[in-house]
């Protein structure tokens, strides 16, 4: 990238993929504020074509009531690719998996799915932040459908 | 590494992190131009010991072929161990796991599996590639082993 | 972090990361003098409030009985936050999943879990080692649950 040296763009790759990592957990461990932190406010999500939230308030509240105070999620994110547009704007693919495993009168039910996150983020004030998700989704199975059976 | 700086050793590993993310993706949506463009003409895979293919266009064919274009798979890759021996030579060890999802006559069917691909690289005319593939499996667990019930 | 510059952080990532991924190897496939040389004599782990072991040699131990000769584990780490306290001294929060098959009578059995370590880690001699390893487990499932079936 024109206008970044080599140690410039390490430094960023590693404070994108450290923003990656902390929201990983923020979510998995329902720590919300820190979530809010990582994101710009304006920032723009499409979670595979079905939802599309249009600021950082949004998608949290919406985030925050899908996965609720008692479904326990993981989301692990994989092997980056991160490019970038200037040495405040980059883009990035990431490899995911997400189990979301929960009760419902006694009953164990969860979801696993597999995909690809592509995203942009933006250098604002010194700080690197998400300013957009989009999810797509290469496989997704649930406890509630038809054919799963015990498991 | 002699004859490598720290920065120069960085650069490089971060140019073959992204080789590797870019072969996961390229399997997983199957991108078979995009797969054909990392390897080296020369490439050498090493399938757990089953099959050994001595090109890289042999190995896309038997790839290709054993996912079909109705076959979901998801490699996921972990941890690399990278070692340079010069400038434009390095291996790599990585954990992996792969699960791909299919159907026959409305059957669900898949296959799980873990364990470490042995790669090497090579740094041909500026670009990184890959010279060799062997995958050493630890696990491997199918739906259609006479154990697998319901699953 | 006073005291590194932005390409001695780097390094010493990497090394971490290094580090990490030669402890997944080792438990994954027994190499136990391995595990033993990556961490710091006095190593101390905290394994989820159950166990606390106060040295390396115990700890590898405990995890050579648990694991026995037969039982297959799967160890992957995901997304380190890694912090330096100083040169020679760094903390890491890492995404962690492990699987571990068995059998027991013919009857297959198996653990899978999610959850989180937090790590020290200390440059001695020019090394990096572990000093201490706390895992807490967000969610862990097992095949002699009452509830798991089939699977």
């Amino acid at each position: 990238m024109e206008g970044m040296s080599d140690l410039e763009r390490l430094v960023a790759l590693e404070d994108i993929k450290l923003l990656k990592a902390r929201r990983d957990r923020a979510v998995d461990t329902k720590d919300w504020d820190l979530y809010l932190s990582l994101h710009a406010p304006d920032h723009v999500s499409d979670n595979d074509g079905f939802d599309r939230w249009e600021s950082a308030e949004v998608m949290i509240a919406n985030v925050r009531k899908s996965l609720g105070p008692d479904k326990i999620s993981v989301h692990h994110s994989h092997s980056p690719e991160i490019t970038f547009e200037s040495p405040t704007k980059a883009k990035g693919i990431w490899g995911m998996e997400d189990n979301i495993h929960w009760e419902e009168d006694g009953t164990r039910l969860w979801l696993q799915g597999y995909g690809f996150y592509h995203e942009t983020y933006e250098k604002r004030d010194g700080t690197w932040l998400f300013t957009s998700r989009r999810l797509r989704r290469t496989y997704v199975r649930t406890s509630v459908e038809p054919d799963a059976i015990g498991d």
